[in-house]
């Protein structure tokens, strides 16, 4: 499948370090630890939730755009400055991890998410499913996101949305 | 758990290289790339799609059965020429990979699936749950799927399973 | 992320074999192979399935709570005996394995759970989301449960739940 990698087995052990990064990634959203969130990304990052539709026209145009670093902190200090919403938990779980391309520390990588609802009175549901497309630097300490796009396959988004993907 | 097999090690290694290669067969049914899919199968292969009622009542019926490579095509050949369906979005979610026995290159695993689908003016729905019940080749370039049943929970089906699982 | 595990190998090796683990245990469950559940435990173990707004406020009162092993087969001795129930099938998808410490054999991890339920007549739903937070004790074999709470997402429970988590 990743015949353009050359060699199997350093690419499994990419794809098994790509699955604890994302599942590292999830667990700090589940958490709500927002501002620790921020650190998986380069300053110059560019992080998007886009719909599949979107995507496949070719229109930029998402529900979340961000194009550094500092944009990101900026809506992190936009969602704790949020007054009263609900009471819910999101609870992410991320499969189909692949590895595109490895140029060097560049990693092209995609992984599917969903994420779950549970909100008071109510059984939970399936919120949002789609795949990230990634650039991710790798460096001595791990990765970090160099593009995120959160593409979900949803055609209809709750309003809920308004926490990241 | 698998003591049958032996040492840890290597059986460890196998599950992680079962792992990439379900991911690696649901991405391409997530991208519709059909023609890809049947390249996951021996030339003398089983595929059905069944439900857990029938498997366990000892009923071969199932929604799709092919008994080899060339029924395989013939499906995709199908499908291909189908006339306009709805567009929806399908993403598998494949997790308890499992190695049952190991017989010099032929492998007996087993993985769970999840099948969400995507539906214009819609939430995504959970479209189908089950498990993977395999007969894997083992050569040098990875796997091969010598038979595969996909034995799915539900009691229904929506009508509009026409694509492979 | 486990910055105080120190060196990263060893570590991603421990959440591998903890992946396998926990698919072991959740295919265990699906099978309804409740017997060989409970080997899955230390004999002095806690096992709960607690809410997790209870969990947050301190309140320890839980669905279920068993405090050493012979709960545990007790447990399973009620559900076998108990009468008639509808038959479904309940599968467990299980994500996001973390090590949050090692201290020699003592293991403390999390991971998040799914379990979907198909029952007749209907198409399968998600029955319940949440955490397993555990303390596990490594042995020759592989892992022990010393403790499992089993912290649900949900604010309601369908009154169906009575096998383990």
């Amino acid at each position: 499948m990743n015949d353009e990698l050359g060699v199997e087995a350093p690419v499994s052990t990419l794809r098994a370090a790509l699955r604890d990064f994302n599942d590292d990634y999830a667990a700090c959203l589940d958490d709500m630890n927002l501002e620790a969130w921020v650190g998986f990304f380069t300053d110059d990052c560019h992080y998007r939730v886009i719909s599949q539709e979107n995507m496949q026209s070719g229109l930029p145009l998402g529900l979340i755009y961000c194009m550094n670093k500092n944009m990101l902190l900026d809506r992190v200090t936009a969602i704790r400055e949020t007054t009263m919403y609900e009471p819910r938990m999101l609870r992410h779980f991320i499969g189909g991890v692949r590895v595109n391309n490895v140029d060097g520390d560049v990693i092209h990588a995609q992984a599917n998410f969903m994420v779950t609802e549970a909100l008071s009175d109510q059984e939970p549901t399936v919120n949002l499913v789609g795949q990230y497309q990634d650039v991710l630097i790798r460096n001595e300490d791990g990765f970090l996101l160099k593009r995120r796009d959160c593409v979900y396959d949803n055609y209809r988004i709750r309003n809920s949305l308004i926490v990241p993907v």
